[in-house]
């Protein structure tokens, strides 16, 4: 079959190479569409960071080089011992976490937060490749109508939604997002599924403005609007009920920690690359907080999913699909530039 | 009477004026003790900041020049018509927020956000004099076993009760407190009586350190131990369960997001003059969370005072105090030169 293998900094091969065969425990799924995650321009640009150079990850054993690829939807092909509750043929997105079950957070059911956490197109064999073997209990069923191009948003659309949780809003709850990418789309969409309909997202570039407004959210542009101003009107000087951060960029910061009400998060979802010049003040004068946020849970994968299924979620205008065969040049380089917003790799061609 | 007076930066007159008659509601009462509050300090050498120069507070109708002093206890000697629940000779601990009572925070009961929150001796004449009037409602009373000495400390002990709370602590957690002036002496207080022992005060001056430490407090230097490294080897990688920073201070903020748990709180109980360098990806990578906190409102009153009452605060070796008349002189500037912790003013001498 084909993969896409990873071999260091700016070294990723489309080889040919055996398929895997389920063990214990274990599926074998025919990827049907893998997702590009910022993460993997990180790897090959700047990593290896998360991959393991040399020492095999303890709950994989596996280290470079490794197939990449953690956000993908697939079918079900081969079913291995032990393997309950699934069949040849089932339709599956799937949740890339490997966990050690064992550490605090684990056992507070805060595996995103597991000490020894592995993923899978990171820390094992992923998903850009034809075939991947997962075990069983990081499968879930798609029903019938998400397609499997939806069902390779859910692991970062899930990412989304477990900020969105964090925020602690109810359908009556004001919020701003900063930054209309993948996430800021994801978050959009669900605190949307949530029943909140007063939601801005601040976003500077008028591409990203525009995709996000043609799903139909409104947008307020920085360059041109005082959001803090703006805000403090609209809300009487209330302030919103939750920010998100998915831009990660000090004047987000900035602005949010001037927005919220009293008492109400800052959700930050962002990877910040260096510590940001934070005016801790504005959470001091009126107990707001800033809450990180990473990853999520299956409690947020079955969410999403229930979502999609309803028809919640909407690919038009910033998702398309690319070649495995052009991952980088149409898929890193593209994103790189900003020139894409969402790109799925079909490991058939 | 005599009675410091406040007339802008660098100005503040020991003068005689009248003794202020009780209005409706209100009492007088006869001033013990008057702390000095790093906020008195600002306002006499940067000032005014809070102090209203012309325009009169909304809820007090008071400008400059006006009486400071905010931290303060006495003994009642007159009562106000409609003052109820209260009789001359009453030893009481003033708590001095103004509050609007019908804003969003006042009406969830955080009145110590309120949107137009004035203080008595910031926004009215306080109570740096002989005798002082306020409204009955922010006065407490102080059983008979609290000498009135600690009970001008009752409003900065409240001030690190109400942030020792918003920890969100049990008696079985361990804390870290940053910084032992007398906040982080309040919070050491606080956590002890909600039942904490793994407690230790990060604090890099020798003077301070042996302060807190005559109190009973364990202690770290930061500048001989690694904070983040003896934490994580003390507690298996897992980390502290609340952090608290009372230094305002970069180093702080860093050392305390290395040492906190997942899903744990650093509480930001300083006045930041300037934004800081936050690290803001380990707030992320672990979601843990910085909150903000300020002031107090009667729920941290009563429970210092209970506290108290069970003789549970100590002002050895770190209370002093001084006459009126030296307020400038013994008072504001042996505070900024260091030299002293924590100054109560005696106003009949």
């Amino acid at each position: 079959m084909h993969a896409a293998m990873y071999y260091g900094n700016h070294k990723l091969e489309i080889e040919d190479v055996p398929e895997p065969t389920p063990g214990e425990g274990q599926v074998k799924v025919r990827v049907s569409r893998n997702g590009i995650c910022g993460t993997d321009l990180h790897e090959y640009y700047d990593g290896p960071i998360f991959i393991p150079p040399d020492q095999p990850h303890p709950l994989t054993g596996k280290a470079m080089p490794l197939i990449i690829g953690h956000e993908f939807s697939g079918v079900v092909t081969e079913v291995g011992t032990g393997a309950i509750n699934v069949a040849e043929g089932d339709r599956v997105a799937i949740e890339p976490i490997y966990r050690c079950g064992h550490c605090r957070p684990c056992k507070a059911g805060q595996y995103n937060l597991c000490t020894t956490i592995g993923f899978h197109g990171l820390m094992s064999d992923g998903g850009m490749a034809e075939y991947t073997v997962v075990p069983v209990d990081q499968i879930h069923a798609l029903p019938d109508d998400i397609p499997l191009e939806m069902g390779a948003l859910v692991e970062p659309m899930s990412v989304a939604y477990h900020a969105a949780v964090l925020g602690e809003v109810t359908d009556q709850s004001r919020a701003l997002i900063y930054g209309a990418g993948p996430i800021g789309i994801g978050l959009w969409f669900a605190l949307r599924g949530m029943g909140l309909t007063e939601i801005d997202v601040v976003e500077p570039s008028p591409i990203r403005r525009h995709s996000i407004e043609a799903l139909g959210a409104c947008t307020l542009d920085p360059t041109t609007v005082d959001v803090a101003e703006l805000i403090a009107d609209r809300t009487n000087g209330d302030g919103v009920d939750a920010a998100f951060d998915a831009a990660g960029v000090a004047p987000a910061i900035e602005s949010a920690l001037n927005c919220i009400g009293e008492r109400r998060p800052l959700i930050s979802v962002a990877i910040y690359e260096k510590p940001l010049t934070t005016p801790l003040i504005n959470l001091v004068l009126r107990e707001r907080r800033i809450q990180g946020t990473i990853c999520y849970t299956g409690d947020d994968y079955r969410a999403v999913i229930a979502l999609m299924a309803k028809g919640h979620y909407d690919t038009t205008g910033w998702v398309d699909t690319i070649p495995m065969s052009q991952v980088v040049e149409q898929g890193f380089e593209e994103l790189r530039a900003g020139r894409k917003m969402k790109l799925l790799v079909d490991p058939t061609s």
